[in-house]
Parts: C-alpha cells; sequence; structure tokens
C-alpha cells in the first residue's frame, strides 16, 4: 500500500529514462516532474547520506535545463557539483541512486566515465566556467555554432578566484556560453565578502522586481524570429535593463551580458527564459535565485547542517548523530576546534582562518567565540594562504585550517608566500588521507609528496586525537617557520584526549612497539592499523617492532639510523601516495646513508580512488590492518 | 669629467639614503629626484639587465609613496615586484644597485630579509592584497590604528584569481588598506579580458577626467579637520563622483571606495592624493594611469621587448643581443614556438594556451599566424589549465604552456581537472629547473616532484633541443593521458634541431654512453653537464655509463633492471629537488625490486636557490660537469 503511494506520488518521474522522456511532457506538468524528484531525493537521501540541500535547491532549474536544452549535445558543467542529483537521476541514474556515494556504486559528483551526460568531472569548486569556456571554444573551431554551453554556478563557488579569471577571458573571447549564477547566498556556511553583499543588493533592488517581467515579456514576444527580430530583442532587452538597474553590473564590467534576478523555483518561467537566452549570441550571465534546501521546511531552516545531514527522519526533520559515538571518541575536526580556542585564550598572537569551511573544520566555535580572530575568508584558499603571510609577518601566529584536498589550490602560495620567507604559519589540513564517500576528488593523498619537497616546511601527521593537540600546541609555543599539521577525516580512538598540552620536539617520532624481526614505520591514522596489524602478528608468532615518525619532515635521522642498524625487514605505511610520500621519503634515507634493507612502501597506490567507506578504501589500498599484516607476513617470507 | 657630470645629473637622488633624507625635500624638489632616478634606472638596466619599463613606470608614484607615508612602519607591498626598483633604490640600496640579481648580490625582487623596507617578498602576480589584508588586520589587533596598509598592483596582475579573493574578502572585513591599481594597460604582453577593456572605458570617460580635479580640490581643502570635516569631505566626494561616472563600479562591488583615475606622472598631484587617502577609513581603491616605460622613448614605443630587454645602449636604445647565440643553438622557448606552429599546421586539433606570457614562451607567432587557436588568457594560470582541461573533453589537443614555477599555482587543476579525467592535455613547462637571475621566488624545481606524484601523468624533460621536439611531435600523436614536457630556460646546445620528427616511445629512456664502474642516470639538461663530465672521467680512467632517462614518469623500469643488475654504483643527476624528484623516483624502484647499491642523488638541495647565472646555480648545487665528476669519483672511491 505504502509502495503504490510512492508510485503515484512519483509517477511522472517514473516515467523519464533520460531528457527525451522529460521533453514529452507539456510545460504544465513539470512542476509535477519537479515535485517528483524532490520527493525522490529527500526519500533517498534521508536514508543513504549524501548532500542534500543543494540539490533540492537547483531542481526546478535542472529540469527546465533539460527540458529547454539538447542535452547531451549541449553541455552543462555543474560547478562543485553537490548539487547535480536531480540532474542524475534524470539523466538515466534513477534506477541506481540508492548506490549514491556508494563502494563501486555511483559517485556523488558528476562524472565524465559514468554518464556521456556528465560533461565535466567536479568536485572542487569554482572550475565550472573556464572548462565552459574551452568547450565552447572548441565547438567554435569545430564549427558547431549549434551546440549549447552552459556552466552552473552558486555564488559561494563565484567567490573563488579562478571564476573571475575565466570571466575576464570569456569577456574577452566573446565565446557563446551561458553561465547560471545559483545565487542561494550561502556556500556550506553563509556565504561571505563583499560579493555575497553585492549579489544581495541587486536581487532586492525594488525598482528591478517590479519591472522584470515585463522585460522578459518583451523578450518572449520577439523570439525566435531570426536575426533582424534579435537584434531588436537585444537592443530592447538592453535599453530596459539599464533603464532598471541604472547602473553598470559587475558582469558586464567583463562584458558579460546580465540577466536576472529571477525566480529559481519557477519552473515553466525559467524555461521560457532560458529559451530567450539560448537566441543571444557572447557570453551572458543568468542570475538566478534560490534557497537552499527548498521544499523541506527543515532544511530551510538550517541549511548548514541540511548540507550534508547524513541519515535523516525525512517525517521529524530529525539528524541521526551515529558517525561518531562521541563517548570514546571525537572527530579531529573536534580536536581542533576546542584545542584552537585554548590555545587562543593561552596565547593571544593566535588567529585562525578558514576558507568557507567554519563547520567543516569546527572553527564555528572560535568564529563565535573570538570573531575578532576567527577569519571565514570565503572560498578562496590561495588568498587564505597569503592573508595568513601577511598576518605572519607582523608576528601573528595564524592557524590556517585548509583541506588538504583544497589546500592543492594554494600549493604555490604555501611555496612562494609562506616557506620562502619562512614565515611562521601553522597549517592544519583536515581530510588528510582517504576522506571516504567524496570519493576521488576529494580524497587528501598528494599532501605528504607535495608538501616535503618544499623546503622550510615542517610536515606532520598525528596519529591520534592527542597527538594533533599536542602537535597544535607545539606549533605555536615557540617562533618556528612553516609547519603542516595534516589529520585525517573523521573520528579518532581517544576517548581521554583532553590531557594537559604536552610539547613534542619537532622531528622527533617514538618507538610505540618493542620488536626483532620486522620494522614497521608510519605516519598518521595508519599506525592504529599497524598497532592492531602487530597484535596479530604476536599472535602468530612474529615480532615486530612499531616507530610512529609524526614527522615526515624533518625525518627523526636518529631513529632511523637505529632502525636501519636493527632491521633489514622494514615496512612504511601512510595514507598518502607512495610515489613521493613518506616511504619515498625514508628510502632516500636509506640511499643516502648507504643502508640496505628488504623495504615495502604501503601507501595510496598510483591511481585515483573511487569512492567508498573509509574502511573500505583502507582496504582497496591495502593500508588496513590486514594489508599490513599481509605485507609483513611477505616480507619475512611467511 | 663624466663622472662629475652624473654625480651633477644625480644630485638630489645622491643624497637620498633613505625615506628620511626623501621627506626633506620639497615638494617642488621631487620632480627631480624623480628624473634623477629615472636616468639612474636607465644608466643601471642598460648595463646590468633587469627588469626595465615597469619600474621606469612608476618612479613617481614611488617617490610620493615614501614621501607621504611613514615607512617601515607603514607597509608597502609591492605586487610581482619587478617594479621596485626606485623603491629599492630610495630605501638604502642605491650603492649595491649595480649587485641586482647578480650572485650573492642584490634579489630583483622585494625581500623581506633584504631590507624592512620590502614588507612582503614578491615574485609571482596577484598576492599584494591577500598580503597586505593580513597586515591591516594584525595592525588592528596589535592595536595599531596609525599604521597605513598600501598594495600597489598592475592591471595585468589584477586579472589573477586571487587578487578578487582578496578584494572580496577585503570589503567583508572593512579593513583599512589602499589598494593602488597600477593600471598601464600591459603585462609583459598588452594586457587581455573584459576587465582591460572596462579599465579603458573608466579611464577615457571624458566627463569624469573634465571634472576630476574639481573634486581632489574639494577633498583637499576639507582634509586634515577632523572627523566632522572627513564625513563632509566624503559626502562631498561620494556624491560627487557618483555624477561624474554616474555608474555603480566594479571595485564598489565588492565594497571598496574607488577613487580615480589620477595621473600617475604628476607627483606632486600623487602626493596630495595620497595624503587625502590617509585619513578615508575602509578599503579603498585608487587607480593610477601610468606608461610603461616613461621617460625612455624607446621603452614607451616598445612595452613588450622593454619588459626585460636584456643589456642595450642608453642612448640609441640598441638591445645587444648576446645571451645566445642563434648559429650555435637556440632558445629553447623558440624550438617549442617554432615547434608548435609545425605540429598545428599538420594536426587541427591542436590548439595553444599561455597565461599571460605569449613573448616569454615563444607562442606569440602562432598567435599572430593562428589567431583562432592560440590563446593568451591573461595572468590566470588556474584558468588555463581547466580552460584546456574544457578543450580536451571535445577532442582537441590544448597544449598549454606555463612556466614551471606559475603552474604551482594551478596544481589543484592538474590533479582535479586534468588528470583525474585523464584528458589529453600537453603541458610544456618552460622554465623548468634553475632560471638564473630572477632568483628564488622564480625557479621552476619543485615540478618533477609534484607531478610524478599524479596519476595519469607522463612527466618527461628533454635534454636537449631535438628531444624537446620530438617529444611535442609524439604527445599529439595519438590519443594519451596528461603529459608534461619540462624544459629549461635558456639556450641549448643543438645547432641542426630542425630534424625531421620521430616519436619516441612514451616512458622509454636510452642508454647514450657504454660504462663499466658506475652508471649516471640523469633527466633534462643536466644530461648535457653528464656527457661532459664523462669525457673527464674517461680521461682520468674512469669508466663511467650514461643513461638519458627522458621520463621521470613513467620510468623506464626495462632500462632500470638492467642498469640495477649491471651496477653498484649509480649517480642520478636532476634539475629539481632531491626531495621527492627523479632520483627519490630511482630509490622507489630500487627498495620495491629489492636491489641495493650505493646510490647518489644530485639535484636542487632542501634550500631555496637565491639569485646568480644559471651556471653559477647550478655549481652551487653540485649538478654542474663538476658536481658531478666529483659525485662520480666520491662513489668510486678515488
Amino acid at each position: 500500500m505504502l509502495v503504490l503511494m510512492e508510485e503515484i506520488k512519483t509517477k511522472f518521474l517514473s516515467k523519464i529514462n533520460s531528457p527525451a522522456d522529460l521533453k514529452k511532457l507539456s510545460k504544465e506538468e513539470l512542476s509535477q516532474v519537479c515535485s517528483d524528484l524532490r520527493d525522490f531525493i529527500i526519500d533517498a537521501v534521508s536514508n543513504n547520506p549524501g548532500h542534500f540541500g543543494a540539490s533540492l535547491g537547483v531542481v526546478e532549474l535542472t529540469v527546465a535545463l533539460h527540458y529547454v536544452y539538447n542535452t547531451p549535445y549541449d553541455q552543462i558543467v555543474w560547478d562543485v557539483g553537490h548539487q547535480a542529483y536531480a540532474h542524475k537521476i534524470l539523466t538515466g541514474r534513477r534506477d541506481v541512486f540508492h548506490l549514491n556515494r556508494k563502494y563501486k556504486g555511483i559517485s556523488g559528483f558528476p562524472k565524465r566515465a559514468e554518464s556521456e551526460y556528465d560533461a565535466f568531472g567536479v568536485g572542487h569548486s569554482s572550475t565550472s566556467i573556464s572548462a565552459a569556456l574551452g568547450m565552447a571554444v572548441a565547438a567554435r573551431l569545430k564549427n558547431e555554432p549549434d551546440r549549447k554551453i552552459v556552466a552552473v554556478i552558486g555564488d559561494g563557488a563565484m567567490t573563488g578566484g579562478m571564476a573571475f579569471e575565466a570571466l575576464n577571458n570569456a569577456g574577452f573571447l566573446k565565446s557563446d556560453i551561458l553561465v547560471i549564477l545559483n545565487d542561494n547566498n550561502m556556500a556550506i556556511d553563509p556565504n561571505v565578502g563583499g560579493f555575497s553583499q553585492y549579489l544581495l543588493n541587486i536581487s532586492k533592488s525594488p525598482t528591478y522586481n517590479r519591472l522584470k517581467d515585463e522585460v522578459w515579456d518583451g523578450l518572449g514576444k520577439l523570439n525566435g524570429f531570426g536575426p533582424l527580430a534579435r537584434r531588436a530583442v537585444q537592443k530592447t532587452e538592453g535599453a530596459l535593463k539599464n533603464l532598471l538597474l541604472n547602473q553598470s553590473n559587475l558582469f558586464e564590467a567583463f562584458d558579460f551580458r546580465y540577466f536576472g534576478p529571477v525566480d529559481g523555483h519557477d519552473v515553466v518561467y525559467l524555461t521560457k527564459v532560458l529559451n530567450d537566452l539560448k537566441e543571444i549570441k557572447g557570453p551572458k550571465l543568468l542570475h538566478v535565485l534560490t534557497k537552499k534546501g527548498k521544499g523541506f521546511p527543515y532544511a530551510e531552516l538550517d541549511q548548514t547542517r541540511y548540507h550534508a545531514p547524513g541519515k535523516f527522519d525525512k517525517n521529524t526533520g530529525l539528524i541521526y548523530r551515529c558517525d561518531c559515538d562521541v563517548e570514546k571518541a571525537p572527530k579531529f575536526q573536534n580536536v581542533f576546534g576546542e584545542t584552537i580556542i585554548e590555545l587562543a585564550e593561552m596565547n593571544d598572537k593566535i588567529v585562525a582562518i578558514t576558507p568557507a569551511m567554519p563547520s567543516g573544520c569546527s572553527l564555528n566555535a572560535m568564529m563565535e567565540k573570538m570573531p575578532d580572530r576567527a577569519f571565514d575568508v570565503g572560498i578562496a584558499e590561495q588568498h587564505a594562504v597569503t592573508f595568513s603571510a601577511g598576518l605572519a609577518t607582523q608576528g601573528m601566529i595564524p592557524f590556517c585550517n585548509i583541506y588538504s584536498t583544497f589546500m592543492q589550490r594554494a600549493y604555490d602560495q604555501v611555496i612562494h608566500d609562506v616557506a620562502l620567507q619562512n614565515l611562521h604559519v601553522v597549517f592544519c589540513l583536515d581530510r588528510g588521507g582517504l576522506v571516504g564517500e567524496d570519493g576521488a576528488t576529494h580524497h587528501g593523498v598528494f599532501d605528504l609528496a607535495y608538501m616535503r619537497s618544499v623546503p622550510n616546511m615542517v610536515v606532520a601527521a598525528p596519529m591520534d586525537e592527542l597527538e594533533l593537540r599536542n602537535l597544535m600546541y607545539t606549533a605555536q609555543l615557540e617562533k618556528m617557520g612553516p609547519i603542516a599539521i595534516r589529520y585525517p577525516r573523521g573520528c579518532g580512538v581517544n576517548p581521554s584526549w583532553r590531557m594537559p598540552f604536552c610539547k613534542i620536539e619537532i622531528g622527533r617520532g617514538r618507538l610505540l612497539t618493542e620488536g626483532e624481526e620486522v620494522a614497521i614505520l608510519t605516519v598518521g591514522k595508519p599506525g592504529i592499523f599497524a598497532q592492531r596489524a602487530l597484535k596479530k602478528l604476536a599472535r602468530e608468532g612474529i615480532s615486530a617492532a612499531h616507530y610512529d615518525l609524526r614527522f615526515v619532515k624533518p625525518l627523526d635521522e636518529e631513529l632511523l639510523h637505529s632502525v636501519f642498524r636493527k632491521f633489514s625487514r622494514i615496512v612504511t605505511v601512510e595514507d598518502g601516495t607512495v610515489k613521493g610520500g613518506f616511504g619515498s621519503a625514508v628510502v632516500e634515507f636509506m640511499a643516502e646513508n648507504d643502508y640496505s634493507a628488504r623495504l615495502k612502501i604501503l601507501g595510496i597506490p598510483d591511481r585515483f580512488i573511487e569512492q567508498g567507506t573509509q574502511d573500505q578504501l583502507y582496504r582497496e589500498c591495502g593500508i588496513d590492518t590486514e594489508g599490513i599484516h599481509k605485507a609483513v607476513l611477505k616480507l619475512t617470507d611467511r
């Protein structure tokens, strides 16, 4: 009976296996498709966690785009891509959507290998206009004037610098692209910056809102009647818009033609607007106002929590908190979030910076408690790092918290602005290693390699919460150069991590377990797996020693000398790339000091790792307890 | 007699040993200081090559800034910094300026370790607003409301995304910073993009130009009379400006107050304007119009050539071309520039992209010949890479040419947009290795390390011009994933490089010289040095083999197996970092395959290398002929 009701409820959606099916519907039926889609997404994501609010916000826009455009010949590039669930569901993936973000399932982001409708793989922010421009230029070179290219980008993603680089270039190249600015005034947390306020100002203009329908009506009437009519349209529209806004527009400074703002939840109106815009040449920007979480009242009210809420009750909105047992062990991010406040209370030089991840990295508590000393700088990793460098020149101690995967975007600033000047900036790289369900775009597996080749940089990876806490403490204790403290997503293992602070000597590892036959060298979280593997090995009569090196750079050479003198069989384990990472540093040491040993490097193999639970992925990479156990057995010829 | 005339000519400048001396002069004497500075710079740079046009363009601005502001307490951040010669000369470095860019001399860029007047080290573009904002926030936290912070940024640098990230954040934080937009409508090559056109439009507004003096006069009269007067000033100024421009301004969209444009070559007027702006709180932008090369007519006429002209005759403007003997061997960049045209003529899928370096990387010839297929996208490395990715999705083969050091800025785009999607983008990394006089900010020494940890990426480094040409040919021959071809600054060794194209098998190295005692493995240009070292060693009776691996990734494992089977003494040589680079890859191979050998890794040591000639720096790093020779001797216990 319930099943039947669901079927009736989603009767339109169940018939749509591709955009071709959508196009068979009348405009009037589109609202029902939107309603079906919303029900489907709420049902799916409440059971199988994923991104939520963003997709609900663009249901109408997604339906309108696939209704109007000839996808996949026409190309839609979704910026970031966590808002693309409706797009996935409409483009043949409805029946596998329960496998969203699951191991061997489908990706939580658009992905070229998954569907021809996914024009460009995404995950990180602000790439869509660049990619779309490349496609548009290619279409021109290939003489495909009928091929339309659309980039859909949020107001948060628009603050990322490369979006502006792309706007600047697109205006210059005069290519036929449509940029849809999906303005919900939110990133994951509320969007910040002068630009955000600017969008709000133009959206609230009463003159504009009163008259915009008339403009569009004018456009509609003239549409589709050949070049002469189009020129007339363009003239009319330009004059009217100037009259309405009575101001030059930011986007027009980049030679984009600006249209909007329009209501992003009126699907019929959106189809009309998009149809009109198809006829207009050159770079265009359509400003669409949407509400994140639209149609699920709890999500509309608390947009940050419902960005990616985990499992929840779709009737009551209750979010089940089950991913960490707080009694047992905290999330690493919360250890950061609590510790930074404690340290900042003791040391008034400390400031903290996050590029648009206050809740993700748990800096929000400090931002509330010490608003003058904790900064959300927007989706702007490059700026975050050099802003930190500027602070450091004046004797402040910035803790710059950036997800490992996003730090890739500020690599030059780390080298050129921080390390070269040997400035005391503390980089806290959250989500280091395999992040799980977010998959290939989000794993933070390159950091150990790309950080350790930078002179002056200290690179540390705590094995557990207490180590993270003490590394943070150490990093602000006295004047030093740059240090990167890299820690994983998710929970640790240590319920009693709130211990008195304890200094860790920079570059000093530790022997955790004595052993005779083989030495296991770890950095970071895999040390936990090594501990477990040791126990298993001991039961099997194999005596393995375990060293937690703590620092990938500087390496504890004294400790390593003692290891290489004693052991001829060595395993290194890290949750970073085997190419160029910690193990690589150890073999460099071995070569430099003319040691020889049978040495096995365990880590992330030289390919991109897809989504799954963290445990599934650790296993796949052979760096979990079993993988370490197996490697030791092999090395000891068992 | 001539010396005497020079002294008379620069009589004002010769008395200025610090900005304090400058401040003793009357406003009327400042023009003479500017004239002196110009003579000094022309004299110095015509003899000792360096950046030229940019510094000439900001002589008046520099004098005005140090006259008005209380440096070094007030902080001036020069974006890029190649325009900071006048700043260096005025701040105590006049008498060492003949050592500009020389080994053990002074840096060609502002550098914190060199002078307290150099508030922030620069070299790469678009960092100044971020750094200045950090300084301004620190000043607020340290309760130093009298400390002024100024960022001077060119219109080219403003197109770099991080400048916009910083504008967005500064407007939000409402910090007291002054951004001076030094608008000469040029990067090294003419500036491109919608933004550039926008600046031109507002600069040319006749309404504005007619009335701007009146505004500033109004401001001047009211200035310095306490808060009430200031409020009046602000009101007046705002109203007038709106009246004049009759449009909202791009910068005001970011909550900056916009002033200008003003004549950047009227030093007295500039001091007046800067004095006025000191009293105005919050984020401000002053738009200054300057001419690159101002005061040296040849440079004004050919701004690109005189950006960094090398030695020239200061009387005739004749540029001495002596850095390469074209008869003997070409510059690597010209091999790229010629070859890309040849290839593009054969393969219509090929397009080429440069972020603002058409003349630097020699893409300008193709841009002229095939304007539809060669793109200068502005100072925008991130966009350049993802734009290339977009092109590649449509079957085009983009050759994306980015200086190695600037590619650091697009690392995330390389990983996330290109490699993860396994797109066929050919990265041509010019200026790989030690670049010489540009120094620490510009050496391209991290690339081998940061590229080889990226899955799907092929990393090649040609030893000479012919290899570069054939690698470029190979890279477009059939469908493949991403490939990075990394080659050095300056000249090669091969006069007869224009040979018929020849395919190089991906991942295939070559044995260049047979030998018995020791194997030398090289990638890239150091192979030339190895060849020379071999001859010296042979004369001394030492038989060394030389393998040019060509590819850092994939390594030629077959070749390496044969090397490790035969040799127990091995030297690797690269002009990249020893940490994580080519040598590191070889020791990883050694460990993985249970080989043991005495192995010495030669490369760039784990510290930042300063400026000098390339040969001086190769020597310092021990990777020149002598360094290789010495390493082999040591390894063979001679």
